[in-house]
């Protein structure tokens, strides 16, 4: 299959962006999770509209104090972050490593479960997408070389036409209560559930360095 | 044992760094930091030391390309995204949850492992920092009403006084080549190393949802 390819400087991304009415407020969206990001990634693209999709739905101010959950480390985090506020630091952002472009989100609740909604990447609605479709299936005619701007120009240009949108239940984690203890191996402390018999778990199964010398 | 206890508007806090020596640039992560975690979280302050630290161990530029650990989910993943770029979405920031306030970051590498430094809150080094301890160690004589404002003091005060340091070995993961499949449960896409069976994670051991309805 042939994929159309670059042809147009990076510059024409913003004037499309008005072409396709997308409003000032997502445009300032993507150049803000742009920016954290760190490169004009496609995937970012996507995962704001998914966002903005979440807080329409949810009838929520982008600031509201709101929980979040990604699918897949893969971009989606980022706009979370930055358009939210659900960090992964203030516990308001979790990863669920499942590996779809998809993020609930949810009010605080006191209760032990909660309503909440769920937009994805429907993989239906990518057949009239080919670049989409190519890219998100991972297609090896897929070339990340010459192909990411009439990438991005194309998720522009769906907006909402390749999301689908679930209400569902989900868990409310409860806040444990913990107390500090030292780790008979490393001597550093750790909260208590975070230790198997009286090994942290940076000496037990989740070790992921060897100590060269204290600098 | 007795604390101190706040009697000072928040404002003095700037007023503090000047006094404690703090650079214009170290008070400027701590606001956009704070700014991007929501609210002004002590751990926030201990995590902005720790970056600043690895980055002057490993002599680099905060927007240098790194890769960071974070031992927690608490507070430190954080500065380390808003200060340094390595973010989740772009998988240059990973979460060990040892339950540890300890940070790992390196420079890329093509070798499957590489040296970085590791800097942590030293228990050892906490006792003469009362204020500081009882927080870390969850005490509870630490009162999160009243002695908020004080404890951010003394965590400016210390600086780096709480911290140690190591050089360490870290492995550098492989990039894992995947295909696109659809789960035979719900039928949406996933890499094909995400499903066990033919049913994707989400289906399976990460299931985290009922689904409602279609919205």
């Amino acid at each position: 299959m042939q994929y159309p390819k670059d042809s147009r400087p990076v510059g024409d991304l913003r004037s499309n962006m008005d072409a396709y009415g997308i409003s000032a407020e997502l445009q300032n969206q993507f150049t803000r999770s742009i920016t954290f990001h760190g490169i004009t990634a496609p995937g970012v693209f996507i995962a704001v509209f998914m966002v903005d999709y979440c807080l329409e739905l949810l009838g929520a101010h982008p600031r509201e104090r709101l929980y979040a959950i990604s699918e897949t480390y893969r971009c989606v985090p980022d706009p979370v972050q930055v358009v939210t506020g659900c960090t992964f630091g203030n516990h308001r952002l979790q990863v669920i490593p499942i590996g779809k472009f998809a993020l609930t989100m949810n009010r605080p609740a006191d209760t032990p479960e909660t309503e909440g909604v769920r937009v994805y990447v429907d993989a239906d609605k990518l057949k009239d997408f080919p670049l989409i479709n190519a890219w998100y299936t991972h297609s090896p005619g897929f070339s990340s070389l010459n192909m990411i701007y009439p990438l991005i120009d194309e998720i522009l240009k769906a907006g909402r036409d390749i999301l689908s949108v679930q209400r569902v239940r989900v868990h409310v984690p409860l806040k444990q209560s913990w107390k500090s203890v030292r780790c008979s191996s490393c001597g550093e402390l750790v909260p208590d559930m975070m230790v198997e018999g009286k090994v942290c778990r940076g000496c037990g199964p989740a070790s992921y360095y060897e100590v060269i010398s204290p600098c």
